[in-house]
């Protein structure tokens, strides 16, 4: 007999969970377990939704696991922490984002890149150390080590903070590893969702002009005027791309549905990079001539490290970064997921857990 | 009545010219410029046979301009240097590469990287700034700008140099640029070529650990008794693959035949790199998640510029880095670029042009 998951632990939780591929969710009481020497407990405030929980809760990559409760662009309050946490006390604003593990060992956890650790625990719907199940954060308490914790800048809004857990280290990430976060550059952003508007504020704040390149002219005045984008491509139209060719030096590219990337390498500089934030199910056609005769490169990036993690909401609080939210209640979540899937959000949902989800206990 | 090539400048010259698309070479009779005061004139002694000069002759890019003079790693020595020449003098041995011209004023030629010049001006069969056809190494004479001409260390074998100033350069620009020169990574070399083979040479010589990724396991024995190679690995060989996965810093692509990416991404340790400088037809499959996950890129490269092409020889000098060369004389040449295209070469042809070819005087 298998033990339910409102009883695997000790503390009582309720959160809101996927409970097939239906996608569909509904309340769900489970456990969170009593905090480690090393583990901060928190109340949940905040929590974005990210495209990464729509693909989980309908089982779009396969590896789903019901129940499943999304939500990794948390934001809380501490409430408890272990006998060996240095970081944090009970009181602070505090963050989770992506991950929740990973070995700590390995050359990439040795470097701060827990992100590309092989054995990296996500924080929704994977198998924890322990062998338990983690659910995210939309639940009312979460229960984290406080080396995969951040603290969130005094300064911040917690609401639009929240998607900066994932999609904003997402973006930042890349940013700083391609070399792209130099005052004067000039990037482009391919998108604009929920990564996309962050990276166009982001590059902003690091001094660039940023170009926006999208297939719907209709997002040119939202681009300009809401984000501050210097400038508007539509990625459809051969005279504005002729016209912006050869002029960027990076671009970061958010969309995952596939697209042709011939146009966006004849728009960077030589030793352009465009680098790839977006995942598509099919493989891209890449023309080597592009790259090798401008010594351009495509790269990925994915996700980013806890210390990056850090460093990027210090910075986004320095500079007023945040993203632009629609703030729900939590039985808006399945009307929220049918309007994102319809990328009809401007720019992401947080849902309002600590006001609306009452409380397990 | 257009000008003879012949009749152009003051200086004749003898070369073995292609006619036409068939790129049958023969001698030809032409002439080159009096020399300028920052120009180097020199006596051809040796020039290697690239495979661009074999697309050339036959017109394979659909831009070549005959008569044609092939050749583009030249080695001769100085006989004579225009009032203005600082770096040469009569009696030093040089060598020309891929290119004898560049705009010398734009952010690449302004960053030493005369190779992305927008105006960057071929060795052979483009267009120099007076207006005249610029005429290959296989030539009894060449006049360059001293800037375009490298110094050949006293050491070096003059002939196995040749090969360097192309093949050497467009290998060790991309190891440099793309951190793969650091002592103690593990480098694969994908084809083994005129430029394959120097990539191993160079790899060994910055001190990584270096695997041959080849299609034949017929060059195992050469790649690593011949070459230096620590291993060898078969591409299609799917245990040998999967028993290599995620091992890889960095991958030098020498093939221009289009050929599968994704198991070389799989080879790819994180953070590793995929460099193309051959350059295929058709557009490449391009696995994103591949990319995204390990933070991996691709990117091209292209010749390398000058400054670092003298750098380039020097280091080759040092470490006793050359080309492996079979030495034809010049009325070979046609049956050479028959077996180049059937890659029967092992590694390079060089032309033995100070012997073999009678000069005009």
């Amino acid at each position: 007999m298998s033990i339910v998951p409102e009883d695997e632990h000790q503390k009582n939780a309720l959160g809101w969970a996927a409970r097939d591929s239906s996608g569909l969710l509904s309340p769900f009481k489970f456990s969170r377990r009593p905090i480690g020497e090393k583990d901060v407990a928190l109340k949940v405030l905040y929590c974005g939704i990210c495209h990464t929980d729509l693909h989980m809760i309908k089982n779009d990559w396969g590896y789903s696991i019901y129940p499943l409760v999304p939500g990794h662009e948390i934001v809380g309050e501490v409430t408890e922490v272990g006998s060996k946490v240095s970081k944090f006390k009970v009181g602070d604003k505090v963050g989770v984002g992506y991950m929740v593990g990973s070995c700590r060992s390995c050359d990439d956890c040795s470097d701060n890149l827990e992100n590309y650790c092989p054995k990296m625990i996500p924080t929704c719907g994977a198998k924890y150390h322990d062998g338990t199940i983690t659910y995210g954060g939309f639940s009312d308490t979460m229960v984290a080590d406080e080396h995969f914790v951040v603290r969130i800048p005094d300064n911040m809004p917690l609401d639009a903070a929240a998607p900066l857990l994932c999609a904003g280290t997402t973006v930042y990430s890349p940013m700083k590893y391609y070399g792209l976060d130099k005052p004067g550059l000039h990037l482009g952003v391919v998108g604009l969702g929920g990564l996309g508007h962050v990276a166009v504020k982001f590059a902003k704040a690091m001094g660039a002009k940023v170009t926006v390149i999208s297939t719907s002219p209709s997002k040119k005045q939202e681009a300009l005027e809401i984000l501050g984008a210097d400038s508007f491509l539509v990625s459809r139209d051969e005279d504005q791309l002729k016209a912006a060719k050869g002029t960027m030096n990076g671009i970061v590219d958010t969309v995952s549905a596939k697209h042709d990337l011939q146009p966006l390498l004849g728009l960077l500089k030589n030793h352009g990079k465009l680098v790839l934030i977006g995942v598509p199910v099919k493989p891209y056609e890449l023309p080597a001539a592009s790259l090798i005769l401008g010594r351009k490169l495509v790269g990925g990036s994915n996700v980013g490290g806890l210390e990056e993690t850090q460093e990027m909401i210090d910075f986004a609080a320095k500079h007023n970064v945040t993203a632009n939210v629609e703030v729900i209640p939590m039985d808006y979540v399945n009307t929220a997921f049918e309007r994102l899937a319809k990328a009809d959000v401007r720019y992401r949902f947080v849902v309002d857990i600590g006001n609306t989800l009452k409380t397990s206990s």
